[in-house]
């Protein structure tokens, strides 16, 4: 019954890439601890790029 | 002081909804814990439905 | 499927104590939100008093 | 390595209030504990007011 | 700069497993999303079984 | 009402290390956002070193 949260910067991922990140993340959870994905959540949180910093710096400084 | 974290799929919750879970999430604390509310917090975060997975598959999907 | 996780200082909570909250909290979602209970997750996390601060104050200190 | 995740309610914060918590938030595990700020990540949430509640009550009801 | 937090039941993960894990979740953010492995980062969270709760039960009671 | 978790590997930070976070990370909510510190949370997660990864890498594996 793993829980998994994907944090990223939001830049417009596609659907299909959040179906690709759900499906992998289940996977791995299935292939490396044998869980069951009956009960495996994924969730994936898009964060502003203002409100994500590394370095001390805002992302969206960053990426300039 | 608990602090507790509701994540729910975003599907247009009530403002009357939200203040329900509030409360009884509190309330839960103070009947089982005997903890204090006014220093118990209650954060909702409703996750868009793409990046929910469960089965390995979107909640978006899921659903149809 | 909600997810709820409930962060309380580590206080020596007993099992019991910990399947009621686990029950109360999955009933929550299922009254308010009519949620299915078979996908609903609690996650309990307990806390050292010496990690968690309120008014920029350990929680162990401001026991005493 | 340290990750810090500061939530706090959505009253419009502004750009440069998010680099103030991020470059500070950076500097205190810097100073305390010598970590690395290359690798250190800040992640600010908002919250909107009627998903976080304080003694059982919505915020957004709180503040009126 | 992903974060990825995985939360499993506490039930005696070995360090290859984890190590399997950190590289796997790391590889899906490369794959997918091509992100920088330098600045991602994965958390592993065992939670005890009397602390995970689905169904409404406890996961120390469901095992049974 | 600001909730911050602080999220470090578990190297044996002392009291007094942690008292100066909780500290340091309520001022800054207090001084850069007017927060009020009595209703201010932190807490401070201490996470094995085999659990946290970077580059793809166990923190265990990447200290030697």
């Amino acid at each position: 019954m793993p829980y998994i949260n994907i944090r990223v910067t939001d830049e417009q991922l596609t659907k299909e890439q959040k179906q690709k990140l759900i499906a992998g993340a289940t996977q791995l959870v299935v292939d490396i601890l044998d869980k069951n994905p009956e009960t495996t959540h994924v969730i994936i949180d898009e964060v502003p790029i203002d409100n994500w910093g590394v370095k001390g710096v805002q992302y969206s400084t960053l990426k300039k």
